[in-house]
């Protein structure tokens, strides 16, 4: 090699260098957060205070997340919808559940993979966290269906769930609530870092150039207005907010009492069609141009939706690794399914 | 310890020994098999020589074996069914499938594990091996209700799968039977020993003195006549063989056109209520005082029945680890999901 030619090549590696590392700033300025390699700091990050994350209550919560007979036919669990092996959700476009009922809202169900980073839970975000949310679907007669006091008399006819329960929350009755903190901690683990959470840490290669560029427009257009923090989403905003949502007609979801929608965290978003509350658009690319007018009044062009999507696609992260449970057997005092 | 009492010991223990190792001869005359302790013979039993198993294609069917995209609704796997986290079926009186649709004739979700060792599969024997099996739920239109044209088209859709089909059955066309073969393969290694195997295998101290005494019940009585072999079942036999079945009117299902059906394997019996064909009796020990009317023609003692059960509840055997697979993405050409 010329030393010309060596000079020039470390000054095109220096110049790349000098883009990722103002680019990461730039992204930081816009809000965007990674997952935290530290592994201290990404349980602080994870945790509840007021449910303490534990080997045991985190194994409990995960024999509970898969568990059908929290739901009235013992066929549904809470993995039926956020499965775990295709991206945290169902890939359907509306919620089905009991009975094979569907959402009476048309909605969609969100991925559990880094729901721990939304703010609220819900597309209403009417739910303060993942312990609350778990509660809702083994009641919803849509979802799993269950009585409540029915969910507690199948973990209480369960020897091996009394004893985890017991030694998990000493000195607390067991309650839909203890089952929910349960399945809440096992949900909080379920975090799936990316080459984007390596770049954001600090490694300027772990994105390719064409993806550093869609980062840049993903933040020059404005996506990272709502789509922040560590989640890319998880907060409240106006949906629409600036447009009319073309696919509003399918279901009747208006938001909350003031027409604010969750954010979808955008980690995982290749792996999570379809998209939006209603599950209206199976195309990504397709799905940005709407969020571009919708809620930012902004035509994209093919070249910004491109690379946008070349950015997003690097969210997919890697999963935890799950050992599919043995649940304890059920007694003669466990709740018989009821299929009706 | 005075020598008399030490004599007398030894003796017990020894009287123990020959007791449990004339059972031991007694359970192989009468039919009875251990899952093999050496694991080359285990992979000779379970082998299929046409579908030789290797490590990859029992990923692969193992992936197929959760893969929800092989329902017409993406919503139903294998596993919803045949759910290895309970006991390798759905606990539930009838199989429940597509639009909540149940079994025409009221036919219960038999197990999956150990089902290697069945001559035949479905409760009519219809199906020779575990390979054809697995194509028969896909299709039919109240459980997993898919075309098989989609299903090959959703497996060609992806191009992990496509690699993988390729790799694992190179010069094959990817075709419902080869999707079969893979999933086949994975059920193949679905097999658990237990104490019972233990014993069997020469450890005459592996089964309690009452759970030997219930074998010896068990072979004395007549039960293993049919319920022998490695399965303890999985052959065809009349049903009911010599007095009515007090359940019979739940559904229509006779057996084959003589009349046969298959007897299910006690392996894991604890954890595969409710039992019988229509899934009609939820208690072991009712279970086994009807089998004792109808296939043996005998009324069986409350104490024989609550030593056969004793017996029967060593079967429970040590379910394999499976790690849960994150599945392949679906692409643009990848069939959408159709709940209807």
């Amino acid at each position: 090699m010329g030393i010309k030619m060596s000079v020039a090549l470390s000054l095109l590696v220096a110049t790349n260098m000098v883009f990722a590392n103002s680019l990461i700033d730039e992204a930081k300025k816009a809000g965007l957060k990674p997952i935290p390699k530290d592994k201290e700091e990404l349980n602080k990050l994870i945790d509840n205070p007021k449910n303490k994350l534990t080997p045991e209550k985190i194994e409990l919560g995960k024999k509970l997340y898969f568990e059908p007979r929290l739901s009235k036919s013992a066929l549904i669990s809470c993995n039926t919808c956020h499965n775990l092996a295709t991206g945290g959700d169902d890939n359907v476009p509306v919620a089905t559940g009991h009975k094979w009922r569907q959402n009476p809202h048309h909605l969609n169900s969100p991925t559990v993979f880094n729901a721990v980073f939304n703010e609220k839970q819900f597309w209403d975000g009417r739910s303060p966290d993942l312990e609350d949310q778990a509660t809702g679907p083994i009641q919803a007669d849509v979802e799993m269906a269950m009585h409540k006091d029915m969910a507690v008399k199948v973990v209480e006819s369960i020897p091996e769930y009394k004893e985890a329960f017991n030694k998990v929350f000493p000195n607390e009755k067991i309650t839909i609530e203890t089952i929910g903190k349960a399945i809440g901690a096992f949900e909080r683990t379920l975090v799936t870092p990316s080459r984007y959470d390596d770049f954001l840490n600090g490694d300027e290669n772990a994105l390719t150039k064409e993806e550093q560029e869609g980062l840049k427009t993903f933040i020059s257009v404005g996506c990272a207005s709502c789509h922040s923090g560590v989640g890319l989403g998880g907060g409240m905003q106006p949906f629409p907010a600036v447009k009319p949502y073309k696919y509003a007609n399918i279901g009747d979801f208006k938001g909350d009492k003031n027409g604010m929608v969750k954010t979808p965290t955008l980690r995982n978003i290749a792996e999570t069609a379809p998209y939006f509350h209603n599950g209206a658009v199976w195309d990504l690319k397709e799905a940005i141009k709407i969020m571009g007018e919708t809620q930012l009044g902004k035509e994209l062009s093919d070249k910004e939706v491109a690379s946008i999507e070349t950015f997003l696609k690097a969210l997919t992260g890697k999963k935890p690794k799950v050992e599919y449970p043995i649940l304890p057997n059920s007694t003669k005092d466990t709740p018989k399914p009821d299929l009706d």
